[in-house]
């Protein structure tokens, strides 16, 4: 057996015992966790600090450095979320639903952990706790595999949650960390069906593609965001620029930010004058079409193809005028990644056509896409946004780490 | 683009038609189909004739014959089903939930199609017309790619669906049928992820493990079924007979058909002499363990290591005879294929640990295996009964046809 076939099939047999265990064992071992982390903030600290110090060295990006650093507030805020997550109720053995049958079966069905769910991610230090007890709370077992960047960070947080929940009666193996971080350990955790459940990749557009093509085990995608705001004909345009404003500039980092903001052509010469001034307050790099630029002036980078399908992360706006809310949907129906999409309208036949046509994870009417998120929608917490249709959809939060099983209560039945 | 590209971009389309449509529309179509099928018997029969001419010459077993075979009365029972889906609750538009926030936004999780539904299955045609209408019911497109043996009977099929669905004024290639039916285009098939956004594979355990090594598309597996049912000390012996011979013999060909019976020692010496006469009515092959030879005889074919973990779908049991619970559900964690699985017992803690730690699909006390299908359980109809945790376990309707979407009624708000 392989290092990741050992640790796999400990993970398993981890799983079987979390399956049965009681919330409170659960909330006892997430408790353990949050006081172990809190007291052990140095032993964090001094690791993070080595992960830094290579950092420097290897001349990682500023942004991604400040992803990867930690601190004492920060950790205080990591542990503040251990502790919401044992607050929140445990989904495992809610039913879903619970029939008689016409020969008297009795019939529920309820929810039941996944078993084993493996996370792939990258530099974020935060996403392993995060990951690790949100699976815990929803009875699975975590294997966990960090980009190596963040390595003895996530070593040091793994081994102290593992001393937790060792000592709070729950087999250690309910978390591990994949020690290898090659890219062959990540293509073997891909294809480890007899052990992984489900494998949930965070990161960029690449390490989705790579896990979707390469995974046997199922697979759910996270993340990519091309999320765009339609500005329709009948919109109200202050309140346009209010959402425009923010669902581009307040963390244009994150997935749920808007990347291309679509405008009604009626409208347009009016609105883009109006919007111009609220972005310039962030410094927003505009690419336009032709009639953006029109309208706006050679401030405006003309748009090539690539821009229209791009997520830039930054603050930087792709622009286009369309004739009206069908070529709108016809463009995010071309370039959109199914995340989140909006539409600024007064008219309700509009509206209810742009909620019921777009397909996506959320879609809006009147509001920034930044909504989408597991906290917003009252989930929470969540250990990713699903932006694929099959097992959950949108931010996924606890119960989305179920899966279900039916259990019939006869009285000697045959068929 | 290839043919099977060709096919499934029309499919895309059809789908986003299907995903706006009204239930009266889709019910029109569903009434067309089984009106066109009814009218177009010998259609469908001749095809049949040569497919099963074919199947003579080439030496098909008989059993295989006779799943691939197609009389009046069976088509007619195929047509009811039409008929029946037709009437089915539409799942689409149905609110998972709803909930006002505090900042006033109203969020509702709404059931949408999933889009375009692939099908991989072996020679029965009758999968073909449920599938068909299954999935049109829900709103997806469906890609249909049957056994070579059907082909003509799966092209008969298809083509009068198509009609009908077209003469009902929705697009024809909401069902298609693949026209190549050799292995790489089901290879292919698996890979379209551009145009497939779900994959099911019918058949027997060889089709199942391909699909899930060879997928790329998200799959849901379906129906192996190694499932035991155990007979607990306790239990009421003649009950235990009644739901053995039940789940053996009533249908040993299906997936819900138990193959391996555990006995529990302190009543086995009882129980097994009890159980013969009633599987020797059925000719039931025994193949047990040395206790179950040293109570029953020469009668008794040694079981190997191979039995345990064998879906005979046939007119054989194996035996073996356990401790008691704990030692019965080792062995159904190790053997068990998390279809189905039962116990028979008269005490409650045992009842209620076997419900609790058993991890299969569904999970019996006191009843037969044999329930473990969409319409025993009020589904009204299913496409498939999933033995994997992702997004649907168990057998699968409508219902498990869908996927969400949140839709975010707002006034003006950002974040």
């Amino acid at each position: 057996m392989t290092a990741l076939e050992i640790q796999g099939k400990a993970a398993k047999a981890a799983s079987r015992r979390l399956a049965v265990c009681s919330t409170q064992e659960k909330n006892a071992a997430l408790l353990a966790i949050a006081r172990a982390l809190e007291s052990q903030k140095d032993r964090i600290l001094s690791a993070n600090n080595v992960d830094m110090e290579n950092a420097v060295k290897s001349g990682m990006k500023k942004s991604m450095q400040d992803r990867l650093a930690l601190t004492p507030a920060r950790i205080d805020g990591i542990v503040d979320g251990v502790r919401q997550v044992a607050a929140l109720p445990d989904p495992i053995g809610e039913a879903v639903s619970m029939v008689r049958r016409p020969n008297g079966l009795i019939i529920a069905q309820i929810r039941v952990p996944i078993g084993v769910i493996a996370m792939i991610y990258e530099a974020r230090p935060n996403v392993t706790v995060d990951s690790a007890v949100l699976c815990l709370k929803s009875g699975n077992a975590a294997i966990l595999r960090g980009g190596k960047e963040a390595f003895e960070s996530n070593k040091a947080l793994v081994d102290i949650m593992r001393e937790a929940i060792a000592e709070a009666g729950l087999p250690a193996d309910c978390v591990s960390l994949v020690q290898d971080t090659s890219r062959e350990s990540a293509t073997e955790l891909m294809r480890l069906n007899r052990y992984v459940n489900l494998l949930i990749p965070r990161g960029g557009a690449g390490l989705i593609r790579s896990v979707v093509e390469n995974a046997t085990v199922p697979v759910i995608e996270t993340g990519v965001g091309n999320c765009h705001v339609y500005v329709d004909d009948s919109a109200d345009l202050d309140m346009a620029v209010s959402i425009v404003r923010n669902a581009k500039c307040s963390r244009p980092s994150v997935c749920n930010a808007m990347e291309t903001l679509l405008v009604a052509r009626s409208i347009a010469g009016r609105f883009l004058p109006m919007l111009k001034p609220a972005l310039d307050e962030y410094s927003v790099e505009l690419r336009g079409d032709e009639e953006t630029q029109a309208i706006l002036g050679s401030c405006v980078v003309p748009a090539t193809e690539e821009d229209w399908a791009t997520e830039y992360g930054d603050y930087i706006l792709a622009v286009k005028v369309v004739s009206g809310i069908d070529e709108a949907m016809e463009h995010i129906a071309r370039y959109g990644t199914g995340h989140s999409e909006a539409i600024v309208t007064s008219d309700y036949a509009n509206s209810q056509r742009f909620l019921q046509e777009v397909d996506a994870a959320a879609v809006y009417v009147n509001a920034s896409t930044r909504f989408t998120d597991g906290g917003e929608f009252g989930l929470g917490a969540e250990i990713g946004i699903s932006t694929q249709k099959m097992h959950a959809r949108g931010p996924m939060g606890l119960r989305e780490l179920t899966s279900t099983k039916y259990i019939v209560y006869g009285s000697g039945q045959i068929r």
